[in-house]
């Protein structure tokens, strides 16, 4: 059933004991909506814990910074920014059929929970959560507006994307108007690389591959790189945007083989084409300009496979 | 003489056959400054023509599109983001002893007109200009609205940097509400990067130098390389940001050689390090986090100057 903001209001200020459950390989929108949900709601006395089936990487620390830690079983189950069932990743799929409330942005959004608050005109899971605890609280403290701000930036990639609008901006503006580190957070999330990024990022340099006359540009990272690395997911995260950056490029395809065998396939595309259509071809899916998809088997079958589905999209011949 | 922005727009009212000079290797800001008052100028019935000393890079080309090109001799001239007099370069140099106004927001700007509207706390030029664009007409059409937000996002690296503040995303967002197409403005500012710029960051990648255990990072584009390349300005763009961007550098350096012999030098820093203050020791100057200066005679020395002065300021040995 989907419901309203207000539906959504009623349904968490009346719940106690809840469990924030987050879509796998986290990002900033996921995180920064749960925690600075969580945030508020344990200002106001309730027993909050967010949850992930994956780690969380070091720079969404300051997230969690001063929460409480503690066991409880839940009685309310929220999932956020998470868009599909199967997004809830192995370790919380446990509560896949028991999700009372989910809130989330997706386009994609395949229904799972009893009631979902969706609004795909938001460029952010973290812009409806902004909206949500303007309502549960007079004053937003300055960490929750972090975990705000952090959501927004990073799945608008810092304002820079077409899913940025007024409103957006406008939510960045008052969340500024509080006083957060805004810079700091930027740093962290768009610019700081650790050494093993830099040497990914050369590596993909070093390996672009580009068919249909330059309108697709392909990069492989392969197990053996990945191994030889050591890289961890903050350092591959983002890298999926290096192929749709080159001049000519429409679709920006990213195969990461983290596990032997297992390719996770990011697309990046510009309009008209649409990311979401083509990943849902091979299962997967996202939003317009961004999607995603898992495949198993071969590295030169899975690679085919999509080259094929993106030139026939691009009416293009390989 | 410093004035309010009453009186600018006063100025600027009364003004005919108006010249708008720029500064040479002219960015975002001066131009989308430029060209957005230029337009609103146009269509208020005023002679109006935007002047650089150097090139003005392709991607920029909307910003002049459709407005009309004649001669006239001014009876005006004005200076928009332009810091220092030195900074409009040899072609336009001729007008330095008789520039009626100015319009800047940098904190180490050297007076030098007639009359100067300084604003620092503004993240770019831009974003004293939409003030003043709004005194001067009740509409802004949607391409001045994309030169402005052009000034402004590219002089805040897309809302990442320190300097944006709450007025800066109000800003934004009252420009994306009159219809801009801001991604795609993004997309050619910050993502789309040509085959030599990208021949250029794999250089980059595989060229950095590191001292003072990590602090400083440093990158060198000599003549040879560069000529190689053939990178024009454009491709060099925002180049300079790629050494801070590494893990625990608080000083990044790009040194480039576009002529034999002679040294753009660009440094990047973190809080609390004052870029501004290390360039004015070699007759440079621009903002905290981001300043330049030019150096000329052997690459070596000069190399070594730089990392001498940043290291003491870092107290740190070499």
């Amino acid at each position: 059933m989907y419901i309203t903001k207000n539906d959504a209001v009623n349904i968490i200020s009346k719940s106690n004991d809840i469990y924030l459950l987050t879509h796998r390989s986290p990002d900033g929108d996921t995180l920064g909506s749960a925690f600075g949900l969580c945030r508020v709601l344990v200002s106001m006395g309730k027993r909050v814990k967010v949850l992930c089936s994956d780690n969380i990487p070091d720079k969404y620390d300051y997230m969690s910074d001063g929460l409480p830690e503690y066991d409880f079983e839940p009685q309310t189950v929220i999932a956020v920014d998470v868009g599909d069932v199967k997004l809830l990743g192995d370790r919380l799929s446990v509560y896949a059929e028991r999700i009372d409330l989910c809130i989330d942005h997706h386009q994609s959004h395949k229904p799972y929970a009893k009631a979902t608050l969706l609004d795909s005109t938001a460029a952010a899971t973290a812009e409806i959560m902004y909206d949500l605890v303007c309502e549960l609280t007079d004053k937003l403290d300055i960490k929750t507006a972090e975990c705000l701000y952090t959501g927004i930036a990073t799945d608008t990639g810092c304002f820079r994307f077409s899913n940025t609008t007024a409103k957006t901006h406008r939510i960045a503006a008052d969340l500024i108007a509080l006083g957060i580190d805004h810079a700091s957070i930027n740093i962290k999330m768009f610019e700081e690389k650790t050494r093993s990024r830099v040497e990914l990022e050369r590596i993909a340099l070093n390996s672009f591959e580009f068919f249909c006359g330059g309108n697709i540009a392909l990069i492989v990272f392969d197990n053996e790189t990945l191994m030889k690395l050591n890289a961890d997911d903050g350092d591959l995260e983002g890298i999926q945007s290096l192929p749709i950056q080159v001049k000519g490029v429409s679709v920006g395809i990213t195969v990461k083989e983290k596990v032997k065998g297992s390719f996770r396939v990011s697309l990046r595309t510009r309009e008209p084409i649409d990311a979401a259509e083509i990943c849902s071809m091979f299962g997967g899916g996202g939003h317009a300009r961004a999607a995603g998809c898992q495949l198993t088997g071969d590295l030169d079958e899975c690679r085919q496979a999509l080259l094929e589905a993106v030139s026939s999209k691009l009416n293009l011949p390989l």
